[in-house]
């Protein structure tokens, strides 16, 4: 496993060779007519359908990627990873995939449906005390013991190159639709998928602008772009996007961020279950409040620009309580 | 306008051209993997995501192929249709898409949602009374005094050809994934999409099997491919299935039907609001429950057969109390 503490960014070649070994072993998810939020805001909306993927989340891309980079001998001894959700399941499935076994640490009050569905993926649980116990240092632990490697959630150039399988789609995708210049709306929890949309389309789709959106409280890359290095988040008020819930940009993603982002916007948990029930009603997909913020910031007048908006629905996995919240008329 | 009483079936090159001019104006909608369904059923599981079609809804397939072949003179006129729902979004939206105007005779106790829907594609709404009045007569009786056609939902050989193009498709995509001899499961109403997807196939996917499914006490397929003839459903229940309850085969469809389907199954509405759990919580898709028969029938063990399955899911037009009642745990 890597042992640089701040390892560099992907390049789009470690981006390239790590979509070509993605294919046909990740969805690739449809871009998808937003016709209803399009006569609203006067502007063509298309929507990246990442609920889509394989476990209803992007991580399983980075998760993927990360395991074809480890060596075979490590990789063999299965995988360690932390999460309260997505990556979780990303990991796990990722693991299933190569027939290794994943021992995911999770918090004991987890939603039983995720850690169920992680389970599911064959993956062993070690749940740990939220308020008594370091997450990071459990699974550290547990790597070092049975010699395998913890596949890292977001912050690293193998998991960045994974996710940046989507951007590379989403090129290709606009172009051909004609879309050339869209304002690219990402979720934004420690900023690796922006980093890793914002590589891809850099080189295939250079006149987009990507936009990282984020939970209003949790809005440390708004606060990190204004001052120019990593800002932690104010975490002022609560937010339902639990995926995003990351108090302070990543080490490996926020130079890329920093260079790449046209912007970075806030929307509140008002306007993400506004953003969740359009989808429901007009596209028929199950978005989860944190892969809802894109489409959120398109709905609320937020995108900046004027071009066609494309909105990043970056996972799925919502328990119905919350679904239901979100859609009651 | 078409004035044979019982028009015959279209042949594979009539629905070779139709899926030719329709190509780019409908959303070719992906073949999914249901992973989750296959780990129950120790059967491969492919979802045909048919609600992400403009509409939500197969049917404007078939209305706008049914445009494409009006005489340029009467489509320049507009379009009368009769529908509480699904046809009337898909009329109205191909009368859209040729910028003429549609009249849609709708039941004044509609959900309201299904009559916003269908003025938002820029239709004139008729209302009339379920009770006392025959939507078909006025329907007719304003298009002959406008000198319009009347699009028929489904009992028309240039509708099922239009519908045929979803056929197209899967066998497509099918093939691209190995997939030679699935057991198809089709939801059934007045079986316009069930002789569509069996014409398609019988010409692109011969090994496969189609299976219409029904709900429980509106299956006159049932009833009607044991006795060899069109028989009426009993009605015997209620169903929340508002897409299906259609009491007899259609005219034209049953013979290609009764020729081409490998038989029929009944679901009931515990069985089909648990299909509709399964598509939100693994597949991240809103089905509403027309849509969710031939996942629910494939999830109680319903299909025929040994092979693989695919479940076609028609449309996503669910009102969120209706989807709420299913999701809810």
């Amino acid at each position: 496993m890597p042992t640089d503490p701040t390892p560099p960014s992907p390049t789009i070649n470690d981006i390239r060779t790590a979509a070509a070994q993605l294919e046909g072993r990740v969805v690739r998810t449809p871009l998808i007519e937003d016709e209803a939020a399009a006569s609203i805001l006067g502007r063509r909306v298309l929507l990246k359908a990442e609920v889509l993927q394989r476990t209803g989340t992007f991580k399983y891309r980075g998760a993927l990627a990360f395991l074809d980079r480890l060596d075979p001998q490590t990789r063999q001894r299965g995988v360690v990873a932390y999460s309260s959700g997505n990556h979780a399941q990303g990991a796990a499935a990722a693991a299933a995939s190569y027939g290794v076994p994943a021992t995911i640490v999770m918090p004991a009050d987890a939603p039983a449906t995720k850690i169920a569905r992680t389970k599911r993926w064959g993956a062993e649980v070690i749940p740990y005390d939220r308020a008594t116990d370091d997450r990071q240092v459990i699974a550290e632990a547990l790597a070092a013991e049975k010699g395998t490697a913890v596949v890292p959630p977001y912050d690293h150039p193998w998991t960045i190159a994974g996710q940046a399988s989507l951007g590379l789609e989403l090129a290709e995708q606009c172009r051909a639709l004609g879309v050339e210049d869209p304002v690219v709306l990402v979720p934004a929890g420690g900023g690796g998928l922006c980093a890793a949309v914002g590589l891809a389309l850099e080189a295939e789709l250079p006149k987009a602008w990507v936009v990282g959106v984020e939970p209003d409280g949790w809005h440390d890359h708004v606060l990190s772009l204004a001052a120019g290095e990593r800002t932690p988040a104010p975490k002022s008020v609560d937010s339902i996007c639990d995926a995003l819930l990351t108090a302070i940009p990543g080490e490996v993603t926020y130079p890329i961020n920093e260079r790449l982002l046209a912007g970075a916007v806030a929307v509140t948990d008002d306007e993400v279950r506004a953003a969740m029930r359009h989808a429901y009603a007009e596209a028929k997909l199950v978005v989860e409040p944190g892969g809802s913020v894109g489409l959120a910031a398109a709905l609320t007048g937020k995108a900046l620009g004027e071009g066609p908006i494309v909105a990043v629905l970056s996972g799925g996995n919502v328990d119905p309580a919350t679904f239901i919240e979100a859609i009651r008329e």
